[in-house]
C-alpha cells in the first residue's frame, strides 16, 4: 500500500481536519469491511471468535477489486452530501463491486428499512453477510435489490447515458456517475460522453462522471488506465469536461486530495449552473469531472503466496480463493479482515458505532434512499390529451388514405404541451423523427442542443424536449435513465436498427422483473418504442434497413413485461399510443408505417379492435351465418393492405367462397393464456380463427413467429403464415411484399389452394393471377415503379 | 462555394502543378456528374439532348450530401496511389453514398469488368446511371455489389473497426477510412478509435481515418462539426492520432490543400512504419489522420427556391425532389448537370476522355479492383491439426469429467503454431479469453498490445494474435474487417453479450447472403463464434449474465447461412470446432460450457454423432426392438447431463418403460429440408423422433425455439420442451436448472406424465421426485451449494 503518485503543489494536505479524515476512514472501512464479509462469510460476522472453515461459504462468488474504490468514492460522496445539503443520486457503473452499495445501504440504515429481516445489529449483520451471492440472498451484481441503484451491474457500458438521463429536468440533482476503466472501453459508454452537448444547466441537474481506473480488467491492463496521461486528458478535454485526477493509494493522502477535488468540482457546477441560470444563457460550459486512480483490490494483501495481489488481475473477483480448504490462507483472510479493526467500527449489538453511523446523511438525503433511484415514487401520471381529437375520419374503409405516424406526431405534439408544466416527458430519436414523421412535435417543442446554433431552420433550443443523437445506444440509456426516476418518453426509431438495442433492452427487461418482485420499488412508466420506417417501406435504403426481427428478440422477454402492438391504420396506432403512454413497467414495441395508406377504422372501432387485441373485420368478411371456408388474418399495415386487396380478388372472382377476415393488433393475445396472462383463452381464440379451417396468415415480420405463438392452438397445423423471408433490396415496396411473397397476388393464390376449390375453376384464376406476377415483375423492372394497380388500392369487399 | 476557412502559413498552394490539379478535378468532376446522373437519370446520361420529364427515374432515391466528398477522397487518393505506388484499400463510413464508390469503379473499368453488360461505352453509361436504386440493379447503398467495398453502408458505425480489420497483417496495405459525422455520433464508432492500441506498425499495415464534417447528420447538426475545433482535436488526439483539418469549399486551394495533407500523412506514415521495422520496436506512435471540413452537397446548386441547398440538410437526400413535374426544376437540375461539363469528361462513344482515364491507378493497384476487398482471393485455408490428438478418453461415457472449451483451447493453441508462418489467424474475445477456459492459446502467441507493460505475467506483446478489448462491437468489427480480406479468427464470447453484436451479425449476414449471389465474389472463411460461460453456468454472475436468445437472433438469418451447433462435450466440441474452422460464408454459433463436466462420446463416436448432427444415443436407450414409450430429446451440455440423469432416474423406478435418448449437436437439422437445406428429410426426422410418440426435450436456451424448428414435423404436437424460461439469479448450478424446470427431476416427472404409467405407480415414484425437489431447495438454501447428488452424476442406464 505504498503512495503511487502525489501530484505536487496542490496544498491539498490541509484541506480536512484530522477529524474529518477519521470519519471517512473510518465509514470506509466498515464498508470494505462489510463488503470483505459478504464475499465471504456465512456466519461469525464480526469475529467474535477466530475465524473457522465453517464460517467461510462454501461457494465464493463476488468481486473485490473495484469495490473498495467504490466505498472510498460513496464516504466521499456522503461528506459532501451533509457538508452542503446536496441531493444526490449515485450512478455505479462497476455494478460487479455489488457489496460496496450493499455495505452502503445498511451503514446508512435504508437497507434495513427495505429489508427489515435485516436489521442493524449482529442478528442482521449476520444476514447481511450470509446472503450476498447466496441462493435466495443478494446477487453480486448492484441490482434492483441493491437500495439506492437505477443501474445494473451486468452488462457494462451504459452508466453515463444513466446518469444523463436521471439528471434530465432534475435541475437540483447532481448525478456522480463511477466509470470503469473496463466500462470505459466500450462502445455504448464511448459515445455516452457527447451527452454534455445536451445537458441543459438551466434546466438539468448536473452529472459528475468519476473515471475509476484500477489499471485491469478481468485479465488485461485497461486501455484508459495505460493511455500516456495527456492522451487520456485530452480526450476527456475533447469530450467537454476538465478532468482533475485523484491518483496514489495511501489513505490519508487520498481522503486530503479526493476531499478537496470533489470539494472543486462541486464549487464548480454550482458555479456553472449559477451563471447559466442567473444570465438564462446556457452555453455548453465545460464540466468538471474526477479520474480517479487506485490500486486494483485496494487495502487487500500487497501478496499471496509470494505473487502481488492488491494493484494486480488476482484481486479481481475472490482474491484469496480456499480458505476453507487452506488453512494457511484462512490465517491470511483473518488477518486481512481483523486490519479493518472490527471492534472499532460495530458495538457489541453489531450496530454501526456513533462515529461511523454519524459520517452519513439522513432521510431522503442518504443516496440508498433517494427517491429518484425508486423513480416510481416520484411518479406522476402525464396529461394526455383525447386521442379521439386526432382521429381520422373513415367512411367507408380503405376510402381515406393518411400517414399513420403523422397523426401519432400531433398527438404527441400535445402531450408535450400539456406536460410541459412539469418537464416530465421527452422524445429519443437516433436523428430519425423527421425522417419518421413526427414533425408536428417540432411546432411544442425543439430539439434539444446545447451549443451554437446556425439559424432559426435547424430547430435547437437548450430547452428542446426531442433528443436526437446518432446513437440508439445513447437514446435508448438517455430513456431508461429518464423513465427510472420517475418520467415518461418514447423512443422512436427505423425498425432494423432497433437491433442495435437489442442488449439494452434485455438488461432493461430483466431490471423490470426482478423490481416487480420487489414491493418496494413502485412501478415506473414503460418503456416505448414507436419503430416505424419499416421492413416493407425502406425504399430508400433497402436490404440493410429491413429487419423486422426485434419483435422476436423482445417476445423472448417474460410476457408480462412485454407487449407487441401492430395497429394496422392511424386511428389504432393513436388508440394504443394512448394506451403506452399510461402503462407502467412494460417494454411496448408498436410498429406502424409512415406512408400514406388506406384507413380502414372509425376511432371508436379502433378502440373497440384494440381493446380486443385480435378481432373479426366483418366489414371484409362474407361469412355471415357460416363457417368461413377460409380466415384471412393479418398483423401490420402493409400486410392488411395487402390481404385486404386478396380479398377483394378472391370475393370477385370465386363470390361463393365465405372468407373471414382477422386483423391482428396485439400480438402477444395468440399466445395460449396459460403461457402468457394476456393470451387469449382457447374457446375465444377458436372462435374467431375456427378449430378447423386454414388460416392465410400475412404477418409483418418473420413468419415462424406466428407459428411459435400459435402452436398449442387446436387448429395450428393450419395455419401458413406470409412474411418477412429476409428477401429484399432497393426496390419498390410492392415488389418488396412480391419478393417476400407476401403481396395480395401469392396470398389469393394460397386462399385458393387452401380452400379446396374446385381445379378447373382454380386452376384459370391461379394462372391469371401468376402473369399478374410475371407483369409486375417486368414493369417494375422496367418503368422503377410499381404498375399502377399495385400502387392503388380500393376496397371492394 | 465560396471559401470557408483557410488555414493560413501552410504554404499549400504550390503543392501540386497546376496540371495535376487539372486532373485531380476533371476525375473528381466526372465522378460528381456520373453520381447524379446515377440518383436521377433513367436515359440521356450525356445530356446530348435536352433533358425532359422521361429521362428522369420515377422514384428518386439516393443520398447526394455525403457523395461529393467521398469523390473528392477518391480522386486524391488515387493520386497519391499513382505517385507512391501504393497498395490502397478504401473503407467508406458514410456509405449511404454509394454513388460514389459505384461511379469510381466504372470510371476504374472495374465495374465493367465485374459487370461485362454495364461498358465504358455509351450503352454501359446507360445503364450504369439507370440500374442505380432501380429494381433489379444497384443499392443506394455501398455494398457487396460494388467493387472494391467491404463494408456496408447501411448501419453506421464499423467502417474504423473494419479498417483496422484490414489492415491486421498487412503490413504493406494502407487502408484509408472516411468515418462520417453521423457515424461518428455512435458507440461502436466511438469505441473504436482505440484500435491504435492494438495495431503493429511493424507486421501490420496502416489505418488513415478521414473524419469528414459536413455538418449535418438526416436533419440536426452533427455533434462532433459543432464541437468547438480545439475539442475536436483534443478529442483525436486523446485517441492516439495526429489530426490535419483540411477545411473549405474552393475546389483548387481544396486540391493544394487535401493533396498536401494526404502526402504529408502518407509521409509520417512510412516514417512511423519504417522507424519502427528497422528498430524492431513497435511502441505504440501517433498516427495522422484527417480532418475534411466541406460542405455537404458540395458543388450543388447554391440555393433552391430561395432555401439554402449546397451546405444545408436539404440536400442530404435528392435535392431536388420533382424535376420530372416540376419544370423550373427539371431546368435547375440540367443547368446543375451541364455545369460539370460532360463534353469535356466522356468523349462521343461515352467512355471517359484520357484526361480522366489517365488519373487512375491500374489493375490491382485501383481500389476499386483491391483483392483484399474480395478477400476469398487471398483466401489460404488454415493448417489444421488432427482433432484426434486433443481428444478426452472416454470408456464408459459418463465416466470420464473435463472441460470443454478447456481441450479447445488446446486446439486453438496448435492451429495458432501452424498458421504462424501466415500470419492469418487471429482470436478476438472482449477480455474473456481465460474466463472461458482457452488459456492454452496463451502458450502459442500473447495478447495483442501496443504500449506499456509491466511485467511478463501480463502476456502482453505487440505481434500477439489474441486479441482482447472490452468491446464486443470492436471484436466483431476487427474480425468482420480480417475475413472480409481474406483471413480466419473466432470470437469467444460470453453467450448472453453476444446479443451486444445482434445487429452486426445481422448486417454481416445480409452480406454474406448477398455476396453468394454474385459470381465475382469468392467465397470467405466463415465468422465463428464460441458462446460460452453461458446461461446455466453464470455462477459469479447471475440474472444480467443469463440470456440464450442470440441462438434465436441468427436462425432469422437465411437457413443457408447460418449453423448453430451445441456440442455436448469436449470431444463433439472438437469435432465441430474443426469443421468450423474449414467452412466457409456461413456464421457458425458454437455454444459450449466451460466447466468441468461429464465425457459422453469417444472421439470417433463424436465424429459419427456430429456429422449426422442429430442422433439416437443407443448407448443410453433402452428400446432396442420396440418402439419407445417415450423419445428423451436433449441439446446443449447441462440439458445432456440432466436428461441422462433423467433417464437413470426413470429406469431405476420403472425398469420396463422404453426409453429413447436423442442428442442434438447441429441445431438446423431439426428444421423442415424445404425450409433449409441442411434440414432432415421428414423419414429421417421420424426415424429418429418416432411420428407419434411424446417427445421431452430438454434444449439449452429458449423452448419455443424448439417448436418453431419442427412445427411442419408429424408428431410436432407431442413435443413437450423444457428450456430457459428467463427465471435467473445468482445461485447454483442445478438451482438454476430447477428454477427453468429443466433439472433430472422435473424432466423424469414429465416422462412419467406423458408415458401413460399406471397411475398409482406414477403417483409414488413422482411424490418421491417431488420431495427431492423440496429437500433441493431447502438444502440450497440453508447451505449455498448444491445437494451432493445433484452436484454428483454417474450413468446409470
Amino acid at each position: 500500500m505504498t503512495m503511487q503518485t502525489w501530484p505536487t503543489g496542490t496544498g491539498v494536505a490541509a484541506h480536512l481536519t484530522s477529524d474529518e479524515v477519521d470519519r471517512l476512514h473510518r465509514w470506509w472501512t466498515a464498508a470494505n469491511y462489510l463488503s470483505l464479509g459478504q464475499i465471504y462469510l456465512l456466519d461469525n460476522p464480526l469475529l467474535r471468535e477466530p475465524l473457522r472453515p465453517e464460517h467461510i461459504k462454501p461457494r465464493l462468488l463476488g468481486h473485490w477489486g473495484t469495490t473498495p474504490g467504490l466505498t472510498f468514492v460513496y464516504a466521499h460522496l456522503n461528506r459532501a452530501i451533509v457538508e452542503r445539503d446536496l441531493a444526490m443520486m449515485l450512478v455505479i457503473g462497476p455494478g460487479h463491486g455489488g457489496p460496496a452499495p450493499v455495505a452502503a445501504a445498511w451503514l446508512e440504515g435504508t437497507f434495513s428499512e427495505v429489508y427489515p429481516d435485516v436489521a442493524q445489529d449482529y442478528e442482521g449483520l449476520r444476514r447481511l453477510v450470509a446472503q450476498f451471492s447466496f441462493p435466495g440472498g443478494m446477487p453480486s451484481h448492484a441490482a434492483p435489490e441493491t437500495p439506492g441503484s437505477i443501474h445494473e451491474g451486468g452488462e457494462l457500458g451504459y452508466s453515463l447515458s444513466h446518469a444523463f438521463g436521471a439528471a434530465l429536468d432534475n435541475p437540483h440533482l447532481v448525478v456522480p456517475c463511477v466509470v470503469g476503466d473496463g466500462e470505459a472501453e466500450t462502445g455504448p459508454s464511448a459515445a455516452s460522453w457527447q451527452s454534455t452537448a445536451f445537458l441543459n444547466p438551466v434546466t438539468d441537474g448536473a452529472v459528475l462522471p468519476i473515471l475509476h481506473l484500477n489499471g485491469y480488467k478481468i485479465a488485461s491492463p485497461a486501455v484508459w488506465a495505460r493511455m500516456p496521461e495527456e492522451e487520456l486528458l485530452a480526450l476527456l478535454r475533447g469530450h467537454g469536461y476538465e478532468p482533475y485526477v485523484v491518483a496514489g493509494s495511501d489513505p490519508t493522502v487520498m481522503h486530503h486530495l479526493f476531499a478537496a477535488t470533489l470539494d472543486r468540482c462541486l464549487d464548480e457546477i454550482a458555479g456553472v449552473q449559477r451563471r447559466a441560470r442567473e444570465s438564462g444563457r446556457p452555453d455548453r460550459p465545460r464540466w468538471p469531472m474526477i479520474v480517479l486512480r487506485s490500486p486494483k483490490g485496494w487495502t487487500a494483501p500487497a501478496e499471496l503466496d509470494g505473487a502481488q495481489l492488491e494493484g494486480s488481475t488476482r484481486s479481481h473477483q475472490v482474491p484469496i480463493s480456499d480458505p476453507r480448504s487452506n488453512p494457511d490462507h484462512l490465517r491470511l483472510l483473518e488477518e486481512w479482515m481483523r486490519a479493518y479493526d472490527p471492534a472499532s467500527l460495530f458495538d457489541d449489538s453489531g450496530s454501526p458505532r456513533a462515529v461511523v453511523r454519524r459520517h452519513s446523511p439522513s432521510g431522503p438525503r442518504r443516496m440508498s434512499a433517494s427517491p429518484h433511484a425508486n423513480g416510481g415514487t416520484l411518479l406522476r401520471p402525464l396529461r394526455l390529451p383525447d386521442f379521439r381529437d386526432y382521429a381520422v375520419e373513415v367512411d367507408p374503409p380503405g376510402a381515406t388514405w393518411a400517414a399513420a405516424t403523422r397523426k401519432l406526431g400531433e398527438l404527441l405534439r400535445d402531450v408535450l404541451r400539456l406536460n410541459e408544466p412539469h418537464r416530465n416527458f421527452r422524445l429519443f430519436s437516433p436523428d430519425e423523427n423527421n425522417s419518421n414523421r413526427l414533425e408536428a412535435v417540432l411546432e411544442a417543442t425543439q430539439r434539444t442542443w446545447v451549443g451554437p446554433v446556425h439559424g432559426d431552420g435547424e430547430r435547437l433550443d437548450p430547452e428542446g424536449r426531442l433528443m436526437e443523437v446518432l446513437s440508439e445506444h445513447t437514446c435508448q440509456g438517455w430513456l431508461e435513465g429518464y423513465l427510472l426516476t420517475g418520467r415518461h418518453g418514447m423512443f422512436s426509431c427505423y425498425e432494423a436498427f432497433a437491433h442495435i438495442v437489442d442488449s439494452m433492452v434485455n438488461q432493461h427487461a430483466k431490471w423490470l422483473k426482478t423490481s416487480g418482485e420487489l414491493a418496494w420499488r413502485r412501478p415506473i412508466a414503460s418503456l416505448n418504442y414507436l419503430l416505424t420506417s419499416h421492413v416493407w417501406r425502406q425504399d430508400h435504403n433497402g436490404f440493410t434497413h429491413q429487419d423486422p426481427g426485434f419483435i422476436d428478440h423482445v417476445m423472448n422477454k417474460k410476457a408480462e413485461l412485454v407487449r407487441v402492438y401492430l395497429p394496422p391504420d392511424a386511428n389504432t396506432l393513436l388508440v394504443v399510443a394512448d394506451h403506452c403512454l399510461r402503462s407502467r413497467n412494460s417494454i411496448n414495441v408498436v410498429v406502424a408505417g409512415k406512408n400514406s395508406e388506406p384507413q380502414y377504422l372509425g376511432i371508436d372501432d379502433a378502440l373497440v379492435h384494440c381493446t380486443k387485441g385480435v378481432g373479426i373485420w366483418e366489414w371484409a368478411s362474407n361469412d355471415v351465418d357460416r363457417e368461413p371456408d377460409v380466415v384471412l388474418a393479418c398483423a401490420g399495415d402493409v400486410p392488411t393492405m395487402e390481404t385486404l386487396a386478396a380479398v377483394s380478388m378472391v370475393r370477385r372472382e370465386v363470390p361463393e367462397l365465405a372468407l373471414r377476415v382477422v386483423n391482428v393488433v396485439d400480438l402477444m393475445r395468440l399466445q395460449h393464456e396459460r403461457e402468457n396472462p394476456q393470451g387469449l383463452a382457447d374457446v375465444d381464440f377458436d372462435a374467431v380463427f375456427t378449430r378447423d379451417r386454414p388460416v392465410i396468415f400475412a404477418y409483418h415480420g418473420y413468419p415462424w413467429l406466428i407459428h411459435r405463438l400459435v402452436y398449442k392452438r387446436h387448429n395450428h397445423d393450419q395455419f401458413h403464415v406470409h412474411g418477412y423471408r429476409e428477401e429484399g433490396t432497393t426496390t419498390t415496396p410492392f415488389d418488396m411484399c412480391v419478393l417476400n411473397r407476401i403481396d395480395r397476388f401469392h396470398l389469393a393464390i394460397d386462399v385458393l389452394d387452401r380452400a379446396g376449390e374446385p381445379a378447373a375453376r382454380a386452376a384459370r384464376v391461379r394462372e391469371k393471377w401468376r402473369n399478374k406476377l410475371i407483369e409486375h415483375h417486368h414493369y417494375v423492372r422496367r418503368h422503377g415503379e410499381d404498375m399502377p394497380e399495385a400502387r392503388e388500392w380500393e376496397w371492394s369487399g
